[in-house]
This record gives structure tokens, sequence and C-alpha cells, in this order.
């Protein structure tokens, strides 16, 4: 009941951060998939709950938008950060449930490591949007911004080298058509996370 | 001859129904090729005519934009607002021109289904646009909103099941390529529907 | 030294221009490539490298806009058209990459078709942008923003060919994978080279 009193700015950060918070919870239920392929099905169905659960909450934030004068930031570039940010669990739920279509039993080495790198960059942006409440955060908040950039080139590094081994190894093209799929929604999903880092360096432009 | 004496404002809506006429003219040849698929290079060279009236549309409205000081709405939302209108019929024209060039002579429920979905989900984003011309409406729009984002997730669905019956089903990796990018598609029409109904969405808040 | 008495307009104009010098570089790489492509590995890393600076020029022009009060145009116009040219090189690297890859020892007539259609639409572009310093030029700048898309167009023209034909002929479905994305990234290229012209276009009528 406290909640009420809080400053509508500060109602915004705690809504962006139960987004953040509800994705990284949709990360991780991908991570414990990769651990165990044979609960495909489960995890992915609970992975779809997890970015709906994401959405509501992006939702809220509209919500709050649509009645609130004086926002934290231009309205626009928080719908933007919003979306972008649901885009990066949409691509991993996509992922989760292409691995549940295919039938995919086990995974590759690549995977593993492209979910690593999301799960780095999207901390990262977590840490970042959370220092947003302070100004003082700039330099900081900036310098995430450069390791998300890194991270999103270390992710297409990966994807590169996993389909390099794919094409090489693989006489089945069926197969191949569902791992570079998986591979590449992997890849949106830390080249969505870039996206976020741009709004967020947009914001930082604005409100210097 | 009376038009010139319109208000602009009103030119807007004019146009901006006008447009989504001629995009639901490309759905109903696209629901007519799927009825005679044999007509299919005809039908899409027809889809392919509605995608260029539409545009020409779209650019009328840019050069209204380019002309108008005072424009009802925000006037980088009408772009955008324009914008992923077109997209949609870009989609489906794409959908139309891939069963011509990969000689597809007949569909599947799921295609039909898709584009069920697509055509209910563009009627309502129709019946939004003409109600935005009236404040009062507000919430009856937001609902068409969220049916909309509804049909985006039921479109997905669709074309989920599909994915699990064409691998399952198709053993030749041609025919796979074929009819996953031919769903595809179609399922990205139903997002840029999201998409219109997000900028929708948007309007309204600003215009609260 | 003499640069820091420039008004910082002329500095955005400067370093617009870097970019897109930066970019015709990468796109005349690719150029290289499809006459060599047995030294696909080489270019398609020395590509990669005026990716890379193609990007810091448009940090650089970031990091002014940080700094910079007064812009000659919108500033979200500015980062929005800089993001746009970013994306051509970014789909032309990601092609010359997939020839590295899929290890492509010889290029189709279309591949060569969509590049000379890609080059002549960035050097469009390059010319709008340097005469966007004059508003006396809003007719020309227009003119070259339509012939823009009417090379988007013969792009996707050139795609469908392609495509009919890749279908037509090929029965090796890896074969046809890898030609296909090939394919598809460059007309993205020309996609994106649209994109710029509808920013250009949009400053255009903002600037009006």
């Amino acid at each position: 009941m406290l909640r009420k009193f809080l400053p509508k700015e500060e109602r915004f950060f705690e809504l962006l951060e139960q987004q953040t918070e509800a994705i990284r919870e949709g990360l991780s239920l991908f991570d414990e998939l990769l651990k165990h392929p044979d609960r495909r099905h489960d995890l992915s169905v609970q992975i779809k709950t997890a970015e709906n659960n994401a959405d509501k909450v992006a939702h809220q934030i509209y919500h709050l938008l649509d009645n609130t004068f004086v926002t934290p930031f231009d309205r626009e570039d928080i719908q933007l950060l919003v979306n972008r940010m649901d885009d990066v669990l949409d691509c991993v739920e996509k992922a989760s449930a292409r691995m549940d279509i295919y039938n995919i039993g086990s995974v590759t080495d690549a995977v593993r490591s492209m979910v690593k790198v999301l799960q780095e960059s999207f901390d990262n942006l977590s840490k970042a949007i959370r220092m947003l409440r302070n100004r003082k955060n700039r330099k900081e908040v900036t310098q995430i911004c450069i390791e998300v950039n890194r991270l999103e080139n270390a992710g297409d590094m990966i994807l590169r080298d996993a389909l390099r081994e794919l094409f090489k190894e693989a006489s089945d093209p069926i197969h191949i058509i569902k791992f570079k799929e998986i591979y590449e929604s992997l890849e949106r999903a830390t080249d969505r996370c870039e996206d976020v880092a741009n709004v967020i360096e947009t914001i930082l432009i604005k409100n210097a």
C-alpha cells in the first residue's frame, strides 16, 4: 500500500526492473532446457509462460505511460526500450519452441555458448537499466552499452563457426534447416540486446 | 471538387481508409488464390498490382504530410502507421509470389487458417482506424488492439502446428523449404498487423 | 586544426559523408570478391574491417549528437539515418561471410546483377546525403529517393528470377539453402537502402 505514495518516476523504474527479471527468468529456463533436452516440451511451455509474464509487465508500463504526464525519459523511448526487451525473450521463446517442434533431443556446444553470451549480455542490460535512475552513472552505463555491443559481435562469431561446422559435418539438409533456425534465433536475441543498448544510448543522448 | 473544402484532417482519414481498402483488396485476392491455386500466376500479378495501389495511397499520405502544418496525430506516427500497414500487404504479396515461383499447385489447411486469421486481424485494424476520428472511441479502439494481439498469438500457434506437421510428414527438404517460407511470410503479415495495433496504441497514448 | 572552427552543422555532414565512403568501400570490396571468389576468405575479412570502420564513424556521429545542442536535423532522424546506412553494409558483410563459410567458389549472374543494383542504389544515397546541405536541392533529393525505391523493386525482381532458377535447376537442397541465403542478404541490403531513402524523405518532410 506504500506504493501509491511513490513518485510515478520511481514506478517506471520498478516496472522496468520487473520486466528485466521476467526476461531473466525466461533465459534461465532456456539454460535449464539445454541441460535437460528430454524435458524440452515442458520447459518450452514454461518459457512461453515467462514470455507472457514479461508481456504483462510491458503492458503495465504502456498503461502507466498512458496515465502519466511527466515520464523519466521520452515516452517514445520508454516504449521502444520495452519493445526491444520484449523481443529478446520472443527470440529465445521461438528457439525453445523450435527445439520442441523439431524434436531436438540434444544440443551442440555452439547453442550452449550462444546462450552464455546472451545471458551475459542481458545481465549487463539489467544492470544498465537499474543505473538509469541516476544521472551520475552516465559513464558506466555507456561502458555497459559498449560491452553489450562487444557481446553481440562475439555471438555473431559463434554463429558463424557453428554454421561452418553444421554445413561441413551434416549431410542431412533437414537437420541443417532445424539447427540453422535455432542458431539464428539465438543470435537474433543477442542482436536485440544490442538494440536495447542502442535505445539506452539514445536516452543518454537526450538526457545529456 | 468538393474535396478541397474538406478540412485537411478529414483528408488524412480518407486516405488512411483508402489505404486499408487497397490492402483488403490484396488480402481478398490472396484468398481467391487459395481457392484457385492453378491461377496462381495471374492472381499473384494482381496482388502485386494491389500492393502498388496501396503504395500509391501511402505516398499520397506522405505528400499530404509534406504539405500540412497541423496533422490529426504526430506526423511520425502517421508515417509509421502507413509504413506498417504497407508491410502487411508486402508479406502477403511475398507469399503469393513464392507460391508462383515455387509452383505450389495446392495449399494446406494451415495456409487457409493463417489467411483467415490475417483477414480477421486486418478487418479489425480497418475498423480501429475508422474509429480514430473520434476520441470517444478510445476504449473500443483499445479493445480492438487487444484483439489484434490475440489474433497474432493465434496465428503463431497455427504456424507452430503447421511446422510440426511439415517436419513430421515431409521427407523432401525442398518441399519443407518452400512451405516453411510461405507459412512464415503469412505469420509475419499477422505480426505486422500487431505492429499496426501498437502504433495505434501509441497514438492513443499521445492523444490521451 | 582548422576543423574546430567549422560550425558543428558542417561536421555532421562531413561525418555522414565519411560513413557513406566507408560503406562504398565495403561494397566495392564485395564487387572484388565476385570477380575473385577464390580470394573469398581474405576479401570477406577486409569487408568485415570496412564494416568496423563504418561503425566507428557511426559512433563518432552518435558522440557528436551527444555533445551538440543544435543539430542540422532532428537528432532521432540522424540516428535512424546512421543506423539504416549501417544496416546496408551489415547485410553485405553477412553475404560475404556466408560465401566464405559455405565455400562458394563461383557465383551466379543473379548475384552480380544484385550487387550492381545495390551499388547504384547506394551511390544515389551518397549523392542525396551530400545534397542535404542545401535546402534548394529538395526536389532533386526527392527524385533520388524515388529512384532508390525503383531500384529496390528491381532488386526484388532479380531475387525472384534467381529463386525461380535456383529451385528449377538445383536438386541439392543444401546448395539451395546456401544460395537462397546469399540472395536474400543482398536483396535485404537493397531494402535497407530504401529505408535510408525513407528517412531522408522524413527529414525533407520535417524541414519543409
